[in-house]
């Protein structure tokens, strides 16, 4: 079976029907950051997105994409949190319902977001098994469309208008890092820099504790995570065929972290630039602390992607 | 004793003196704040100034305004951090020392931002005598010269260039709303508006915790705190001569607001604006959140004067 998979013609269509529903994010720099790793790094902030995440790109673009005659049954996902937002926020913009199933561990903030966004959410136990039980069961009952969050061509063309950006703002970068959880970012961002400047050296970050993709890319073969644990929530799951497939042919490596350098890295921007980011958006900086050498003198392009994270509950320690 | 106060023209002359020093720090809106308030917000985020404050422009003024002959004696100054790690900051950029007199109390990244300045620091007790017998001390020893964290003419100009720079962005502002602590970014915010636009509203905000600013206005006498005592450590010191005189006559009303509504406006800005503000900074947003109607469909610009706190010690509780 071959996958279809989105070209650049695409990638510049999503950019042009998504565009003025999306923020147009800024990109940061630090100058001590920059000192004391001896790189030039270049953030993309997708925190300051509409719901706090990249995730929204893809979801409008996949609401806008829905069938005429499938619009008034909605939309329905299983999702951590941010993509569970997108969809709810890119739905209501639609008028059409959005029904949401949750792993019951998800950070609080997020259960909120997605419940501010009007959307209906049913809770389930927090693997890959329960998560997709429960959503056939509300497919079942409402007819809506399910968008996944990233085994999904029109989500990851959505995904891959990031990066074009960020490449827009700062064209002389020599490396792009994006964190891995699903693979829906880095499907989108790998094809993107390939298509348009082969020279650009695109690497996957990932937690140690949830490292599927790191293995699935190591062995060729598509390997799910096994209870996968880590402060980095939003890349608790796994890549699927889709993602694997572009991830294998785009990837130039994917690098594993330490929880301890996730903190490290989430502190280093909170204190350094004064932004908020979620611990799976400091994934890449990690990568960066964890090899200071490979990353010396480079310009380097980071996607922070996404800023929820519950205050009541964080990581920093005196 | 008539006491020499900033003009248009003393303003001016300032920006251009420290403009390629200082960064020009963006202004932010956040839709959903405005939508729970009801107003339409501008926040200057002078937390993404240099050292994390606004107190780098006026030290960076009274640093460039230095005799020649004292510049190789340094400066000196007491400050419970963000005024002693701008003036710290400052002088290093001169070649000149730091001596800087920090309560005990004072947070420890602040703490940690002074030595990281290569300034040295002598700790003493969190009353205004102690830190003033303290700087006599070293005054006598190092013939350093004091730059007054506020009560000083070069200071309150610099502080005025934050106002100038946000109400060139936003030239149609009703309001402004700015924090007191010693009064040094009032008095400049309220000078160069008066001077340039005397319709603008100018408003104080400070903690009903440490009211020495509202007393003193109400009264129109300097009252200095009594052992004040808020989470806005930022707001803890007392007007001085030369910012009571200039409050009295440019501010139009001193608001002030609870510990509570000073936690729940700075995990507004947190979740919302994914931005790290420190609690006086907070200050001003929770004036129109303890006061909506006053502010509903009001144009309002916020001086955010800082973004240094200690992450291990949040007030955020579930």
């Amino acid at each position: 079976m071959s996958l279809k998979i989105p070209t650049l013609e695409d990638i510049y269509t999503t950019h042009k029907r998504i565009k003025s529903l999306i923020h147009k994010t800024p990109v940061l720099t630090s100058s001590s950051i920059n000192n004391i790793l001896g790189t030039s790094i270049s953030f993309k902030c997708e925190n300051f997105q509409k719901v706090g995440a990249f995730k929204f790109r893809g979801a409008t673009n996949a609401c806008l994409l829905l069938e005429k005659e499938n619009i008034k049954n909605g939309v329905t996902t299983h999702s951590s949190g941010n993509h569970a937002a997108a969809l709810s926020l890119a739905a209501k913009q639609l008028n059409t319902p959005a029904y949401i199933v949750m792993p019951e561990n998800a950070p609080l903030i997020k259960k909120k977001a997605v419940a501010g966004y009007g959307a209906q959410i049913t809770y389930c136990k927090a693997t890959l098994k329960d998560r997709e039980t429960t959503l056939k069961q509300i497919q079942k009952k409402t007819n809506a469309t399910f968008i996944h969050p990233y085994d999904n061509f029109d989500i990851i063309s959505g995904q891959a208008t990031c990066v074009k950006e960020l490449l827009k703002e700062n064209p002389d970068l020599d490396t792009i890092i994006v964190p891995i959880g699903g693979g829906g970012l880095m499907s989108g961002t790998a094809l993107y820099c390939k298509l348009t400047n082969p020279k650009l050296k695109i690497f996957g970050a990932e937690p140690l504790m949830a490292n599927d993709a790191y293995k699935s890319y190591k062995k060729g073969k598509l390997i799910l995570a096994d209870s996968p644990k880590t402060i980095a929530d939003g890349l608790l799951t796994s890549l699927s065929p889709l993602t694997f497939e572009i991830i294998k042919n785009n990837v130039d490596d994917i690098f594993t972290v330490s929880e301890q350098s996730i903190i490290e890295a989430m502190r280093m921007v909170w204190e350094r630039m004064k932004i908020i980011i979620e611990p799976s958006s400091a994934v890449p900086l990690a990568a960066i602390i964890e090899n200071k050498t490979i990353f010396r003198n480079q310009k380097v392009g980071i996607i922070i992607s996404g800023g929820n994270i519950d205050l009541e509950n964080l990581p920093f320690k005196p």
